[in-house]
């Protein structure tokens, strides 16, 4: 998606090589007009697919999704970090953290997954594939149908693209980067 | 605002006689178009107040702002509850928390605020009004000028509003409960 492809070359930041920095319009400051576009980008890759639901996780992927909800007319389902003492009979499962180190879980209310759902999985980044791989398997304990995955910004160089994939989970990322370094940023099309 | 209010008697459970639960379409299943219908009615509310940005924090107040800011044509700016490595350089203040029990920190980077800037604070929830005045105390840290907050759901019978306004803050709740007990939730308006 060229419109996300060229704020990420004016907007983000690569620091110590590696490390992708998108705050000023992704995860910490967000561009509310942005993530419409990218909305109407997934409405039109998963048109056909009568999504019924967005499932997400906490927090940096909310914004983006609940925007895009706008676009396919669907309520957004956000996965919690922590358990509120309300969120009583949930589904759980467990997600490995390369940030935080160690395993979380991750909780979602029952009442709000069942087996008529067609969910489509929203989340900023796509690296390890941890986070979406809990996800997938929050719907499957639901027994509801994973349509698929739409990312905002997928780091073809780590290992979750290929290993979501592989499972046989459409995933639509909208900007896919092959490779970063001192040199810049080159994106897969 | 009566469609929030019917939202409320519709889909809100009070359990224990004094917890309200709205994880049916405000924080945890969330319904975007609900989200519009509130920005809009903000936007209304604060028209004429030039606002240059939507603060919020993460993760309850994300939805709200992101879909707000879409009728302000604003950017929203998500205050951080964990500092991540990368966050640099950083206004911070102390938030009481009544949920976690204890002071946490919250982070907003300096980069995305600055005294030109004019500033709503989005939050779903006003109850004791910690994290609202946490988020005033970044604003007046950076020079930036809060204009005001807008509320979803404000509990008038817990001090916060009253705390908030008597600093002569700005507080717009769109839906206000003046008690709420076995016999259901009275709205003062």
């Amino acid at each position: 998606m060229k419109i996300l492809e060229e704020r990420i070359e004016k907007d983000g930041k690569l620091i110590e090589g590696n490390i992708l920095l998108v705050d000023k319009f992704l995860n910490h400051q967000m561009d509310p007009f942005l993530f419409l576009e990218m909305g109407l980008e997934l409405k039109r890759l998963f048109e056909d697919e009568n999504i019924t639901k967005i499932l997400t996780i906490e927090s940096s992927g909310i914004g983006i999704s609940c925007v895009a909800a706008l676009t396919f007319g669907v309520p957004v389902l956000s996965a919690k970090k922590n358990k509120a003492k309300n969120l009583r009979d949930c589904y759980v499962t467990q997600v490995a953290s390369f940030t935080r180190g160690g395993v979380y879980d991750v909780f979602v209310a029952r009442d709000y997954l069942n087996p008529d759902d067609r969910v489509l999985i929203i989340d900023d980044f796509l690296a390890e594939g941890n986070a979406l791989l809990g996800l997938a398997d929050i719907v499957k304990q639901s027994g509801a149908t994973l349509v698929g995955a739409g990312i905002a910004i997928e780091k073809a160089f780590q290992a979750g693209g290929e290993r979501v994939r592989n499972m046989g989970i459409r995933v639509e990322s909208l900007a896919i980067i092959e490779s970063m370094n001192d040199n810049g940023i080159v994106f897969r099309h």
